[in-house]
Parts: structure tokens; sequence; C-alpha cells
């Protein structure tokens, strides 16, 4: 059973959108105005969904309902698009009997078409009557579209004595790369939090989860993370203490979710670890991390279960970070094979080949140049990744 | 008949570096000392041949003797790496009766063993014996990798009523990305160009052909493109008007091989041509082209022959140029599919589908900003490129 925070509703159905009979529409309710932050994409093509979203968080921090589809994007549909998403808002709130304007939209799935509204019209009897019956898990399966399994985290943590609870959902298995890609995040909270700290600290966390994973290099128009925090619990946030509790706890809970994300990349078979330090700054050792995880030489080689560390160092090499390539050094897990610019002595391969067969991989580079760190979670490159892409839309 | 430039002859044998009976060591020798130029990878991990080269090339600018091989990339070797490069060349060198300072090496293949100089030793007696028997067909097949054609372009050019002959030679199918890929390439001419005009003119041609394509975004140790020219037709090319005339024919010479680079990348079934315009300048365009270029999710679908257009509009909108999104327009050949911010109307894919089948995929995008303007040429990613790069090494 999932602990779910206080006073938030579920409701989740087939609306057609995808394949007949697969749920596609969800929504969250909370049975009271909740305090909204939101994190969205860099792309500079923004889908209307997170168009709208920034526009009614820019208007006022409260909202009621976050309401979710796969199987349309509704991004590059312009104007048009942009009145579709208003009027998809105002259905789901109508059945909900709140306002058009509380209501946070999020849309993922196949780029530049138009949302069907005569289906989003035909669903809301289902929609509205699975409400309350549907939990979590019914949300969580709606949003998904490539993904193979439905992504929830929760935690929770004791301030002064009194429980607060977290629930996260999230989407996405391809598309995922450096700030922000086609990512649903959702956030549930019955805490009562300050407002501009709860904005801050869902941006502190996604930029230490969800925006350090990739797996194709690709960011979306669509990516947002939302989070509603409705002060249920009666507990309130304030203060250093109770304020870094919530945090801490929130950026586990996202960093769940953002493994799983790369767990469950598309056609991915390995989730890589890779921990970039002694660079010149953390900027850097980002590049350089980047550069390693989104390089298709290697992520080929992971699928392939080759440690052929050789284009490790390539991609190393090529990522901007400065360094002196005599000074690198390169681990998969414990074993370092290759120090200060030569590989080690002897045939390692025996070593690494157990090491290889691991869905996790630890790919540890020390550039031997100061202080800069990073670390970035990464999937594989696999002929499945290309068959589910290459046929995507048919 | 492949026209060869006069005073240059070659040799070619299977030093048994990759398979057996496969040519792997190749060598162009100029009867005469030929001036020499060269360009050369950016990675700042620099295989042994390319740091050599370097070298070389800042104490002389003449040369002899262009020596290749394949299956072995003497790249992030070390000390030792350095060390088994000299000797490899002092082999060839005295072979062929030359100086071993007047031989530029290059090499390619899996990076991170040592050159297995027995096995260079007992290649020699062959080698020379080749030399002279062999042409430029054995040379370009001798430097294949995953390669799966051999790649040789020529031209010709009067000047002052006198012919002088210009041949290239290349190899490279993966790693090939911005700013010299995995590529080796080799330019032979018989004029008598000057010094500091053969350089430019490499470099100017290269950066208009070699550095206009992508595989995989993946740039490599061993790139470089060396350059002889040996006078021996007895042209001198002097003067603004015959040096633009060489370096015109240059450039179509290595644009042609360039094309081929991208024609047969690895696994590929597509040559995308892209071609970003409107850019704020020539800098953002090539952002926004290296990014559509570079995009898993474009890659897959230009091999599903889908014409997922928004994946193109993502990759723009993630590619860091600057522009207004409402005033972009995106044409895959001649039909446009977004207008201005908007999906063009009516169903296209039926008018995409013919051209969507084609090998040569044009993808026009104008950003509506400037006068900037670039154009890349890019491969697809097939379900064959995991293939060969998850199991190169086995």
């Amino acid at each position: 059973m999932i602990p779910v925070p206080k006073d938030f509703l579920f409701a989740a159905t087939a609306a057609g959108f995808k394949k007949a009979d697969k749920l596609d529409l969800g929504l969250v309710l909370s049975k009271r105005p909740a305090l909204a932050a939101g994190v969205f994409t860099t792309n500079k093509f923004q889908a209307a969904p997170v168009l709208l979203c920034k526009e009614r968080l820019a208007a006022t921090r409260t909202a009621r309902m976050l309401l979710a589809n796969s199987g349309q994007a509704n991004a590059c549909t312009g104007e048009e698009g942009l009145v579709n998403a208003r009027v998809a808002c105002e259905l789901a709130a109508k059945a909900c009997k709140i306002d058009a304007d509380e209501v946070l939209p999020a849309s993922t799935g196949v780029i530049g078409n138009q949302l069907k509204l005569d289906k989003w019209r035909e669903a809301m009897p289902e929609l509205k009557k699975s409400l309350g019956v549907a939990g979590p898990m019914e949300f969580a399966r709606s949003i998904m579209t490539t993904d193979t399994f439905p992504k929830l985290a929760w935690a929770s943590l004791e301030v002064d004595g009194h429980q607060v609870r977290l629930l996260g959902m999230a989407k996405g298995s391809g598309m995922i790369a450096p700030n922000m890609a086609t990512m649903l995040g959702f956030v549930l909270c019955d805490a009562d939090v300050e407002p501009d700290s709860w904005q801050e600290m869902l941006k502190t966390c996604a930029d230490a989860s969800f925006n350090r994973v990739t797996v194709d290099g690709d960011t979306s128009t669509n990516d947002c993370i939302l989070a509603l925090a409705n002060g249920a619990s009666k507990v309130r946030i304030s203060g250093r203490e109770a304020n870094a509790a919530l945090r801490d706890a929130l950026c586990e809970m996202l960093q769940a979710l953002a493994y799983m994300i790369v767990q469950d990349a598309e056609g991915g078979t390995k989730v890589a670890r890779i921990t970039v330090s002694g660079a010149k700054s953390d900027a850097d050792a980002d590049l350089a991390a980047r550069a390693v995880g989104n390089s298709p030489l290697v992520k080929t080689a992971l699928f392939g279960q080759d440690p052929n560390w050789g284009r490790i160092v390539c991609a190393v090499g090529r990522s901007g970070a400065e360094f002196d390539p005599d000074q690198v050094t390169l681990a998969l897990g414990d074993v370092v094979i290759f120090e200060k610019g030569r590989p080690a002595d002897g045939d390692l391969d025996g070593v690494l080949a157990p090491l290889m067969r691991k869905q996790d991989i630890d790919i540890r580079v020390s550039l031997g140049k100061g202080p800069g760190r990073a670390t970035l979670l990464a999937s594989d490159l696999s002929r499945d990744y290309v068959t589910i892409n290459a046929d995507y839309r048919s």
C-alpha cells in the first residue's frame, strides 16, 4: 500500500489518445488549495501546457489540480494548441467543480498534433467516476508513454513529532537529457510549506536528480515537475532545520524516481553512474560526465558489455573540460584501467567482465586538476532503442 | 583507371593487425621531397602518430612518406606509444631508403593497445615488394576499419595550359563528428604550391568538408588529414587566381570524400543534408544544425523513414541558438511542414513518404532571425550501428 499524503484524490481513465483501454488521462485533486511549485523545460519550443503552467504560477501560487495526459504532447501546436490546453483544463475543472485557473496541465506524447478535444469531452464522465477510486498507481500508469513500468516513490518525515508525507510520480524513458528531458514529474506533500522555500526546494532537488540523468541527450518541449503542498497534515515547515529535512527527503525521493527513469530508458539494459572528480570546476566535471554519458560509442559498448575504456577516455578528451591528459585516471568500479595517461598493466578484460555484466556500472574519471566534481546517471544504447524510436509513431 | 598525381608510389600489405589477409598497412611515397600540410583532431587525448606528425610539421615543411595502419590506433598509449610510433616510421623509412624524419604516420583502430612491432617488422619485406605495384585503391583499402568501401576522389585543373592532379583517399565511418572525427584523409598533389598557401588551403577545405559531417558526435584521438604537394608536374601555383582554382578543386574533392564518409556511416542508410538559414550568426546556425544532426531521436526517425518533424523542431529548440519560436519554418525537401511556429495544414505524411524513402534527405530549417547559415551532412542511427559498436572489439 502506497502511503498517500493527506487530502489528495486521484483519477485515471482511458480516453483513447493511445491504444484502446490504455490509461492515458489522469488527475490529482487536492481537497484544499495547495501551494504549487514548478520546474520546466529549457527548450525554446515550450509545449502549450508548459506555457499555461508558467502563466498560472506567475499569477498565483496555489492550485488544486494536476491534470496529465499521454499520447499527445500538444507541443509546436501554435495558438490553437494553447486554446485547446485551456479548454482541456476547463473540462476537468468543471467535472471536479473547481476553477479552471486552479488546474496545472501536463502533456506527453507525439509532438505537433492538436489535442483531440472530442475525446477529452467523451472521457470526462469516466474520469470523474474514477476520482477517489483510482490511486497513485493508476495515475502513474496514465502518464506512461514508452515507459515499461510506472514510477512512484515516497518518503515521510517527522517534524516535531508529527508526520509529513511526500509522494512522487514520474514518467519518461526517452528524450531524457540535461536540463529536463521528456519527463513529467509530480510531487504531492501534505505539509504546510513556505511559498519561497517550496519552489526553491523543488529547483534544488530537480537539479540534483532529474537534471543528473541522460538517456539520449535530447531535451523535450514538455518537461515539467509540478509540486503541490496542501498543508493537510497541519504540520508547518518553518525554520532552517525543518526545511532542510523536507528538502533532503524530497531530494532522495526524486533521485529514486530519476534512477527509475534511467533504468527504464528506451531499450536500456544498463545504468551507468559516471563520477568525474578532480576537475577544474564542477562545471568542467559536468562537461566531461555528459560527454561520456551521451557518447553513442560509450553507450553501445555498455550495451555490448565491452570494457572498451578507450571510448570513455576519448569522450572525456573532446568534452571541452580543461585538464592535462597525463594526469587522467579511469576506473570501472574499483578497477583502475587507465592511470595518469597510460593503460594499466596486464589484461584486465577478465577482471572487468563480471562488472560489465551487472546492471549498474560504475565509471569513475579523475582529471587530476582541481576540486570540481559531478555525477551523472546514463543509460546504454541498444538495438531496441533504435527499434522503439524508428517506429514510434507507427 | 584512377589518375594519379605524378611521382607518387603506393604500397599496401596485410600485416596481421586485423584479420588475416586483410590489407592493414599502407604507404605513399613521393619520389621527391613534398611540401606537407596537416590538420589534426581537437581531442585532448591525441594519438602518438598525431603528436609525431605535429612535431615533424613544426620542424620542417617537407615530407616523403605517408605511413598508415588500421587495426591499432596507438592512442592513449603513453610514452611507449610514442616510442613505438617512431620505431614504425624508422622501419618503413629504412625499407624505402629515406630518412625516418620524412615519414608522417597515421593510425586508426582500437584505442589503448600498443603497436605490435613484431608484426610491423615481419611485414616490411612484403610492404617493400608492393611498392609501385599497389595503387591508390590498395592504399585506400589498407586504412579501412568498419568502412564498407574504400573512399577515393580526384580532381585535376589546368594552370596556364598545364595539368595539375589531385588525389584524395579517406577512411572513417564511425566516430565522425564536429572537428575531425576518426577519420584519416590523405591528399596528394603534383603541383608546386607555396608553403603557407598549402596549409591554409587544407585547413579551409577541411572546415568546409570533413568538419561539416557528423555520424555520432564523437570525435576521435587519431583524426588527421595529411597533404603532400610534390611539384612533379612542374606547375607552379602562384597568384590569387591559381591558388583559388586549386583551393576550389581541393574543396570539391574533400567534400566528395566527406559525403562518402556519411554515406558509409556505421549502419547508416541515409545522408541528411541539414541546412539552417536565417540564424543570428553562422555559429548559431551551426549549433542548430549540429543539434539536429546529432539527435538520436532525429536519427532513428530518419532510419525509420518517419517524417517525425517534431523531433527536428525539438532539437533546434534545445540547441542554444537564439530565435523566436514563432518565426521558425521547417521543410523536408520542398515540402514546408512547420511554418512560423505552427504545423502546416493537412496531413503531409503521404507527400513526405516518398521523400523519406530516398537515401538523401534534405532538411531545411529557417530561424527567421538573421543572415546566419550552416550546412551539415548527418547519418541516421540504425540497429546495425548498435550491433557494430557493441561488438567492435570482439
